[in-house]
């Protein structure tokens, strides 16, 4: 809901979404029609880098253009004790439910992106919020002019993409890098109701770097981390359903479900995206990304990982560490050479997140399989898994 | 209130006051006349430096003498819902109420200073705590003997400066940097209800640097960031007050108000000092202090920055971020290079502290205001703030 | 209690148990005989060194072997309001109550290192627990093989040292730096019940230094930061020992004690490991080691430290802080030159963690105590102490 917006706020955007509608600039703010690219380039021309010099020298737009859609959906969480709770987030497919986190985006540095925000169905729209919240896209860590921000307050007429409507956020991608991308309307609420994903940068014309100068790896993975107050999501949905619930005071946060990229463990072992697994003797990068409200405190077992980035950026002095502690928003970029066979945790190390509402072991938990060279693994799959 | 304190410990601090009138040497650590800084330094000639080696040799005395007096008064800090809560903290102004926080006190390195607590009237003396708690200044970041460092433990007698009596803290500014400065009797009541602030000391020789060799700023920002339970301010003001109340237990501290400089959003506007306010292509300096309870996660958009250094030293391998976690009590001294007009928010990414008592947007939440050379900015300031 | 283990888990581990049973092999993973060194080696030849190349070579194996054997005992944390708090933990004494933390784990680099894990008194086979959750020693930041790790998961047999049973964990020191070990069995219940010790590896070869290159100490300290959640405690022995208790919910822990080494101040000063003791003009190390679930703020009065190392790695570039923020499970070698003689703070900067339950001062708070040559100090104890 459009939580701590005032009254006077919302009756300010509607005069000015009438005021678009007789002057005919609608097209600008509003495209209903298919994605016009040119037409996007020209709102946003004056996209400049900041001249931040940190030793990678940001790209130009190397004329190769990706074009991606987003559309906002609800979907239910289910939880290991059969409950579900309600969520929203972002999807790529207008027929799908949301996926928490949303599609990843992941271009090449010197690429022009496109991304169109259609909110055509708002699931905040309901009949006790009938104006609906809208949403953005907010590209945390890419250094955007406003039009392209996705802060609502200082987007073009100080407002969401509203219910119904488009909006395409146009950028050349700069500096390799993790990014991830978020909603900005009642931030509070959307991000924890779901909608966050990655963003990936990778550098031009090197193969199997995060940085350039940065360790080759074999493999790279991407673990969007988050944390859900499943009381939060209900006292949500009733607020924006039943017209007789609160809204969560969102101070009052205290998280018992935790999750890698939307799975707690031991879901995590169903996707090969949401756990490592390699051969003996490789090289992975994992990408760190903490969407959540809290500081994680991510542990290897079996191996140190060299810390080589944050938030988008090259670290001139990495360091070793087999903890580190991650704020919310925050990106590390953190290698490991698998030098021995067998399979380790990878987990929250505030151990009371290493459940799931409470129950050990659940949560943020994930295991890294190193294999030897024939496929075979000292520890069976079937016995760690209680199988 | 005086928690923690055993009576017996209040009877020795009795006796010990007693005994120093009798053999008159109240003078020494009680002074009601005017401050005579000869005293002062005599009392306090055994200021060594530790023998930190930094790169950045401390500086020798130089001569000129600041001299600073504050004062402990209440106030009442009002929510945007109408209540308001009971604080107390440091004024420069004895006939005005506290300011939270306090006054900021700005040195050159160099510098001999003083700085006076004249606790003439100490706001927690009341009939349910009719000794009064007494009150001290203890400079955090600054290495000095036990004499100047405020903590009431280890200070001559063994208590804080206690009602009715004067005590001057006396240092040379020996290392450039961001430091502040809070109460240390009861602790973690005091600094929760107001009592503290922030204290710089500027380069020797040098204008428009935070320390030798890091880059040149246009304009310069102190933040002080702190967070208020205000259910716990209540719980104070009645232990204070109708002597029913029940002291708050300061574990179960869960804040719901966050503030930049005593503001949160929108009154973070309001004032030049707490958003950043500057012409395209102009460098600026943020001091980040977190003088609160709990991890910020302070973001900010359309810029990364470079943070050059933490708590009053420089750092030998700067680095680049657009997010960064500062726990309790820590600094940290960051650079924006701000190379495009508009607006950018700039805010704690633990999204329940974006917020007023859970409303969104709130809490602790300020502007980058980069405009055009001429004045203007892309950003209408009055659409931006929903007028 | 085995908490978060399913049923079928238990089953499969039961059948496993008595098909080692029948096949003989039970004298590999279950030792009721004295320690054989032999034996474990021939188990857990396969140790290798994960190639991480960090600027100091690890150690080979250079015959000199060390033992250690741990048990599992219950005590009763005592409180200053006169409560007590069932806890277990590790102890060397067979015939003592558990140490919190365990014995320290001091080795040299190079040393060939047997710790065995004798089940014999499994504290939490208990009438509402009869199997018993059996336990483990997870050695934290060393890069073990999975038989080596701890981790019940992937131990041999997919479980913990069963109550009655005895494991050897063996490993050869390879780097120098700050470790810990802990329970990881139902590991958000075991660690904080008390299942964790200091591991210390001092570098070859090298006296009085904690990494090869690294600034000389005269003397040493392990500061083993902890918290506890007293409710939780309580409501832990209730139901492994009313059957009638409600496990507790781990993700709603809210620490109200705070502990070095296992002690609250003012017990930080009864015993020499828990506070600095030095003479003026001598450089301490402290090894700071968080095993608690929350992050702490540790500030010093008096002095900034270098940070050289963590997490068992030298740091590139060391910095100064005089707070460092240090998270869940993280480790940071710290190194103060003593310049001044008197006594000041060392303590958490969460003001709300300087209590015992909210009674400031308390909690994670002790003192650096540096003293004339002599061996007077500017403080008198007595003083200090409210004596």
């Amino acid at each position: 809901m459009m939580k701590g917006v005032r009254p006077e706020r919302i009756v300010a955007t509607l005069l000015i979404v009438i005021a678009l509608l007789i002057v005919g600039l609608i097209g600008v703010f509003i495209r209903e029609g298919a994605l016009d690219v040119n037409q996007t380039q020209a709102q946003t021309a004056p996209i400049t880098a900041p001249a931040v010099n940190d030793g990678a020298a940001p790209a130009a737009a190397t004329g190769k253009t990706r074009n991606f859609t987003l559309y906002v959906r609800s979907t239910w969480i289910k939880t290991p004790d059969g409950q579900k709770f309600w969520a929203f987030g972002y999807t790529d497919d207008p027929k799908g439910p949301a996926k928490i986190p949303g599609p990843p985006i992941i271009v090449d540095q010197g690429d022009t992106v496109n991304i169109t925000l259609n909110n055509d169905q708002d699931p905040t729209k309901t009949t006790t919020n009938p104006e609906g919240d809208g949403h953005t896209i907010h590209l945390h860590g890419l250094d955007l002019p406003p039009a392209m921000d996705g802060d609502p307050m200082t987007a073009p007429g100080g407002h969401s993409v509203l219910p119904g409507t488009k909006y395409t956020y146009h950028f050349v991608a700069q500096y390799a890098g993790t990014y991830w991308y978020h909603c900005h309307e009642s931030a509070a609420e959307h991000i924890q109701m779901g909608m966050y994903g990655a963003l990936i940068i990778r550098p031009k014309g090197q193969a199997n770097v995060a940085y350039s100068g940065t360790p080759k790896f074999d493999k790279e993975y991407t673990f969007v981390l988050s944390d859900m107050d499943s009381d939060m999501h209900q006292k949500d949905y009733d607020a924006l359903h039943t017209g007789g619930g609160v809204d969560p005071n969102w101070t009052q946060y205290k998280p018992n479900y935790f999750f890698i990229n939307g799975k707690y463990w031991p879901d995590t072992m169903a996707d090969p995206n949401d756990n490592v697994n390699a051969t003996v003797g490789q090289t992975v990068l994992v990408r760190l990304i903490n969407t959540g409200y809290v500081v994680h405190s991510i542990h290897t077992h079996g191996f140190h990982f060299l810390v080589i980035g944050s938030d988008g950026r090259k670290l001139d002095s990495p360091y070793y560490k087999d903890t580190i502690s991650i704020g919310p928003a925050e990106r590390y970029d953190i290698i490991m050479k698998l030098g021995m066979a067998g399979r380790f945790m990878f987990h929250d190390h505030a151990e009371q997140m290493n459940t799931n509402n409470g129950e050990y072991p659940g949560g943020m938990l994930t295991m890294i399989s190193v294999n030897n060279p024939d496929g075979s693994n000292p520890v069976p799959m079937k016995q760690m898994m209680g199988g």
